[in-house]
């Protein structure tokens, strides 16, 4: 287990609890959680803490945290924002091992809360007291009743204990999300709301999660992020560990990011570049609360198959079809049934028809026995992988629903381990029934299938868990420097690091430029180098397809004469000469320093894919081979590279290498590098490799 | 009101029901609509039919229903398949209104059954009594509880009634839509199921629906479509009364069409071009059982804002910004709202954001007049044109939940008309409430969001519902020859048609050649004429950019040569002459005879558009210019039409003339054309028109 993991576990498993500003008071929220904590009977001790000192709730109070005679976990703090600083020294000096901090006043609202933010942040890092908010809603452990928060959400049920963590940036998100999950029946493990993250951040707790050997499920709120690399280190933890992460991450849309600014002081960060993030590590990312809750539901039961074949069984015909369009709009395949299973159905239910979706009509009402032998069959010789069973309003009829109460436990005694999905229109308890048994339960079969649609690719992503190490770079490769560099340069630069740039060289006057054309080859392209002329063609500065010496050496001359007229006095490098390339699949591939996660690779095809489509995909540097390749096949002009409109395939391995490598030259020069633009990216055909015909490196301005 | 619609009243409003196959067995399906209906308490007269006679379920029974005494609206039919066409003639004979046709054993089964169908099909046509079925589940008035169904939903509870219209064409899914409706508290007028679909399919009781002034919301489940001009004629009818229309077809994915094939004998038609005609109707096209529920509830309300301004207000900055996001996604903006309103809601609540999303914060929840004041501004000068309201869990506050009960009927007196979406958690009976209040209430507010989105969307629908009237064909049109034409002679019937397509002579020596050249006007193209010939260039019967009178004689006379020698023996119409055009943006239209709508056309771009991004769309022909104009919009490639790449904008006028044109010409010629192609089709810069290079007319081949 990492440090980090450990040093949250007082805050997520806290057996001492100090109330400071603990109030006799029972509406007040130094009140709340102690009445809560009795009223739930937590087991660990509970030190109210008050100047007044006597005794709050019927318990021995202290006038300060230091004079606990005890070990405290986790200190919870409701004072007014001008005494929380004082409050956090003394938790400090006391060893303390956490605090949750509910005032608000800080950076959210004045330059003097910010002020007193950036001190609470200096204690956390020199103490070694974990710090969560201020202005967040706390904590909560459901089993233990551990209870850091202030929600009177207790007043009207307690969640159900389960392998779900919960955590939001949001305090008033995530309480709406705990009372949702309550209401849902969902089985919680934790919960944590992060405030303004003075020190303990949601990437934090996601890596304690993810480590936590009660989570199975990490469902997350979020704005932003403050630790890129924790946020991925805890990603990819949860993958290796098989543990889906599901994401609410608002701020998609451009008023929305603003809106998420004003909300909390996070950084929000190009949302295409989160969104890239969560594909890359597997996470799910949901569009609603709801989503967020019924995956992570789903998802609880802990059943991932790695394939792609569903099997439907329905007592509906018009909902078999609505499944199989479901399903294709989930990437779930709905095969026919092998013929074996097809004839032992069509024995049983002459009536039915047997191809898959298997619909038993209404007649299987008549007969639950046919129930039990459909699924047997189904589940034995279906060859599927996950299963959807459809019997519409069943939980209302007293009549069968005690017979699908028997014949189901038998079901699922048989296949323990099949991904099964009942819809129907249960009552509470009967949903809770079926629940225990690991049959997930989704009412609409729509949403059923988008459910099993996530499972399967959680478990496709679990089965490539292991991080693939990104390439490395030749012996040759160099160091970006700090400062600007001419296209030639900016060309020889990159093709030491490995990347298939065209071969350029800058010459000074005609005879070189001639040399230098025989050297590369013929045909040849001549342009002017210059960091002051932008519009080269405007300037008489670029002439192509050059095609011996003679013809190089006039338009030398005549291209130095041209920029002398139109463009006097510019500084000029020199005139670059470059074979021309032709043909292949004009691609782009570039790099920028993204805001929060740092050098980010970005993949287009050129022309309208990228300038009027906007169909760009993005990656966070560096990253392997196989994730290039995930990453080509995600444009919607991939089939232009596979051979679309009778060319010929182009050579992809090549434009992954080139990827690949790109993301970790990118890596190793965050430092001096701000931008990288391949473009255009020639992708050749099979076997021929590509080239990139200019390049720009971009230095860092600051 | 229309005949069809006065048809089918005795069907949905029935005032005398003779069950034909009556049984004393409550479980029987013919015993279970006199018992449901008795239960009740149908207002109308109950006619039991049993061969013999004597009394059922207390009711005078007759042994034919030819001997009841009385006029009958509705027969509901529930007899073994093969006796079902003597007691459809009974009634026929009997004058009975319509019937509903609980047996299976029709078309779906065998050709016996088809046969007795088409039976039915013809005793309907030829008595006028109307039949629904066979193989269907039958109908329900749920005020008058008229009920002609076997379903034993009623059992566990009955609809409300209300304003909402169920259709389905399938039996279970109707069904079990109805029990949703119901366990949703929807207010449902009629519902009706088709099944085989033998007389009255589903679009004749849209038809109904829309005339139906009981009903303001039509909600169906369709797999397929019999009679195409019905169903847009109720589109249509719909639409000029402003009743939304929410449909879940099924059969999107090919997996899905397959299966809805194998379930009804309907012929499912393209899905592209279904979803084009809701599209061009203003219809809501649903993708799941709980939208189609969820927007046909939002509908019922009956308001439709026509313009997309949004207003939230809410407890949760989180969920101002998911709202946004939502937002953003559903085509709705989320303004800031004026200066005035601003001040207003900061002198309110010092302590709120009051861009929009309004953020109160929990504080409201201290104050629950400062909800009535926030809504007031937000309502009164907040020029939005609707409001979400997102209160989190307020539904479980026993002490809050009064006070909102208090303040929000006071909103509602106040602002009457506008539209305000609630979203929270609400107990049942305060959900209904609150919707008595005609405040809609969606406890996700994406979810919310979404069905927002759907009402502006009807709201512009409706806005322009005055369907236009397609444009005529110029005086010189001709019909289309059923024989196949070639390119000049296609060229020339578009041509007169009114259709922008490259003039071109058919020329039979190198002297007709050049002097048709010199009528054109130079550079000219000349390419082989012969239907023998598929590619012309392979055979040398292409050359472009001729550019006087002899290479034009050349160029012919090595054509000639060049077939001659290379597809000897093939027939030659000649060899065409046209001129060269290029430039403008490269689109393709088309028609094709779609096998459910008929003559339908289709709008893409060229290239990789059509090619790699399958990037089209559809409308039914005939249309208008602005159903052209919305057409075009409609493309993802749409910019480069604008103007994107440094382009000047293209003559999107000339375009969409075109595409109106070439619909009426596509009408007209139903009878004969069975495809027509446009392609390439030059849309050149704006003011200077368009331009098709190549015509193709496709003759009927049966």
């Amino acid at each position: 287990v990492s440090d980090i993991a450990q040093s949250l576990k007082p805050l997520f498993d806290p057996e001492s609890i100090a109330v400071i500003g603990a109030s006799n008071d029972v509406m007040k929220f130094g009140g709340r959680p102690i009445r809560y904590m009795k009223e739930a009977g937590f087991e660990g001790r509970i030190f109210p803490v008050n100047p007044k000192g006597g005794e709050i709730q019927g318990l021995a109070a202290y006038s300060d945290v230091r004079e606990i005679p005890e070990p405290v976990d986790m200190a919870v703090v409701s004072v007014p924002a001008a005494g929380v600083v004082a409050q956090i020294e003394a938790c400090a000096e006391a060893g303390v091992k956490g605090a949750v901090i509910f005032s608000s006043g800080f950076a959210e609202t004045s330059s003097e809360g910010e002020a007193w933010q950036a001190r609470l942040s200096e204690i956390a890092a020199s103490s070694g007291t974990r710090l969560v908010g201020p202005n967040c809603m706390g904590m909560l452990n459901v089993k233990s009743h551990a209870i850091g928060t202030f929600s009177s959400m207790f007043d009207h049920g307690w969640p159900r204990p389960g392998n779900i963590t919960i955590l939001s940036q949001s305090g008033a998100v995530g309480s709406h999300t705990l009372v949702l999950a309550r209401e849902r029946g969902l089985g919680v493990r934790g919960w944590m709301t992060t405030g303004n993250e003075c020190d303990v951040d949601v990437a934090d707790c996601m890596m304690f999660a993810a480590e936590d050997p009660e989570t199975q499920v990490i469902a997350i709120y979020m704005e932003g992020c403050r630790q890129p690399e924790r946020l991925i280190e805890a990603l990819e933890t949860a993958r290796r560990q098989r543990k889906p992460v599901v994401v609410l991450k608002v701020g998609a849309s451009e008023v929305g990011a603003v809106a998420a600014n004003s909300h909390t002081a996070s950084l929000a960060g190009a949302d295409a570049v989160f969104d890239a993030v969560y594909r890359q590590y597997g996470a799910h990312r949901a569009h609603s609360l709801e989503e967020l809750l019924e995956i992570s539901a789903a998802a609880s039961a802990g059943q991932f198959p790695s394939s792609n074949r569903l099997g439907v069984a329905t007592i509906s015909g018009g909902v078999g079809v609505m499944s199989c369009d479901a399903a294709a709009a989930n990437g779930l395949e709905v095969p026919a049934l092998p013929e074996r299973a097809q004839r032992e159905l069509k024995e049983l239910m002459p009536f039915a028809a047997v191809r898959n979706p298997v619909d038993t009509t209404a007649q299987m009402l008549n007969d639950v026995g046919l129930l039990r032998r459909n699924m047997e069959v189904l589940l034995a010789h279906g060859e599927v992988d996950a299963t959807l069973l459809f019997m519409s309003s069943i939980g209302f009829s007293p009549y069968l629903m005690p017979q699908i109460k028997e014949v189901l436990p038998g079901v699922r005694e048989q296949f323990p381990d099949e991904l099964i999905f009942f819809s129907a229109m249960l009552r509470p308890d009967d949903k809770a029934f079926f629940e225990d048994l690991k049959f997930t339960c989704i009412e609409d079969p729509t949403r059923a299938i988008e459910a099993i649609g996530a499972l399967v690719r959680f478990g496709q992503s679990f089965a490539r868990a292991e991080a693939e190490t990104p390439p490395t770079l030749p012996a040759g490769a160099r160091p970006a420097p700090a400062e600007t560099l001419n296209e030639v340069a900016a060309g020889a630069l990159l093709r030491d690091a490995g990347l298939p740039v065209v071969e350029s060289r800058l010459t000074e006057n005609a005879e070189e430029a001639a040399e230098a054309a025989a050297a590369l080859g013929f045909p040849v392209v001549l342009k002017v180098v210059s960091p002051e002329i932008q519009h080269k063609s405007e300037v008489g500065g670029v002439r192509v397809g050059l095609a011996d010496a003679a013809a190089v050496r006039q338009a030398h001359n005549e291209i130095v004469a041209s920029v002398a007229e139109k463009a006097p006095g510019a500084a000029v490098d020199g005139i670059m000469v470059a074979p021309m390339v032709s043909g292949g699949v004009e691609t782009i591939l570039g790099v920028h320093a993204d805001p929060v996660f740092g050098p980010t690779v970005m993949f287009g095809l050129g022309g309208i894919f990228v300038e009027v489509l906007k169909d760009v995909t993005f990656r966070v540097a560096p990253f392997g081979l196989d994730e290039a390749r995930c990453m080509i096949r995600e444009v919607k002009g991939y089939p232009l590279l596979e051979g679309a409109r009778g060319q010929p395939p182009a050579d992809v391995e090549a434009l992954a290498e080139a990827l690949a490598r790109l993301s970790v030259f990118a890596a190793e020069n965050r430092e001096t590098v701000d931008g990288i633009d391949l473009n255009p990216f020639l992708v050749l055909e099979k076997g021929r490799g590509a080239v990139a015909l200019d390049a720009l490196v971009v230095p860092r301005t600051k």
